[in-house]
């Protein structure tokens, strides 16, 4: 998506090989424009899938899903990084492991929301180890949902994520693919979309 | 807000006393048309006041400040809710003290993202307490940041929080105003706009 990848040369900054930051305009502060275009891009490519519910994770997540979800008219949900799970409500839950933190946290999505007759797109900023996806997934497939896709904002493909939801059968499309942040330089592959 | 008096009363479950949960369609599973609905209604109030930037808190004030920032054509920022704040940037950072959970938590916004030119909208879903708004205020008056006015969603009226922020000068809006939760039943306030 060239406007998206245009901004990232712009505004992205490399902090070490494997860490870009894009806090100025993704994950913390937000541009609601390029958020609604990346949301609309989306919603074209999965235009077809018979899409019933957009999910994502707090909190980065939340904006490109959002603006998905009501081009694709559908509700947006998004998980919760529970610190401690209250035992009150019927809660799907997965564990989510962070290489960059070593630590296991869980996410948490209320069972009420999701059912074996919803379609997922699965939704998020990132995607490094696929880790957080495919806690996602597992949050899905716990409610009998059907994961239909996975929409990508900026994919870091010198990781492995992409292979790991690929071979959970997963269709993924990253709007920004990175190659490499060799000296501080943002170097892209081809996008999907 | 008419719309939104409605889906309370059609969606809002009292837990008790003070709890309303509306996690069908604000804090968990997210309506857009209705956060877009709700954004342009406090973007039409605000709309004289010169506002550069909107500023809420994860995770739930971001689809209602994304809507706001994007019809007042202004960017978005999220306050982290930082477990432990790393040094190794620049944080603007202020004190949250929860009564639900009698915990205080630390929350911070990237300096480099507020300055002393910025008129800052802070938009929230809940008004209960007032220590999240009163939170954000301390974070933008750091930053030497004028905040021009307050937008809320759902304000629990039975609280203190609109006081707490009044005494502070602060001009508080709020689309849904809560009288009581009395007996499972949500009782309104005439609402600001």
């Amino acid at each position: 998506m060239e406007e998206l990848v245009k901004r990232i040369k712009e505004e992205g900054r490399v902090l070490d090989e494997g860490v870009l930051k894009v806090d100025s305009f993704v994950t913390h502060q937000v541009d609601p424009e390029l958020m609604q275009a990346i949301g609309r891009r989306f919603a074209q490519v999965f235009a077809d899938y018979g899409i019933t519910k957009v999910v994502t994770i707090e909190a980065s997540g939340i904006a490109p899903a959002l603006y998905t979800a009501q081009a694709l008219k559908v509700p947006m949900i998004f998980a919760r990084k529970a610190k401690s799970l209250t035992m009150n409500e019927e809660l799907l839950t997965a564990s989510v492991y962070s290489f960059t933190k070593q630590i296991t946290s869980q996410i948490s999505i209320s069972r009420k929301f999701l059912s074996a007759s919803d379609r997922v797109l699965i939704i998020d900023d990132f995607l490094a180890n696929g880790q957080a996806a495919k806690g996602l997934i597992e949050l899905c497939q716990q409610a009998g949902a059907q994961v239909a896709g996975i929409g990508i904002v900026i994919e870091k493909a010198f990781q492995d994520g992409r292979q790991l939801l690929e071979a959970m059968d997963m269709q993924v499309v990253s709007l920004a693919r990175i190659e490499s942040l060799h000296d501080g330089i943002v170097t892209f592959l081809e996008e999907d979309a």
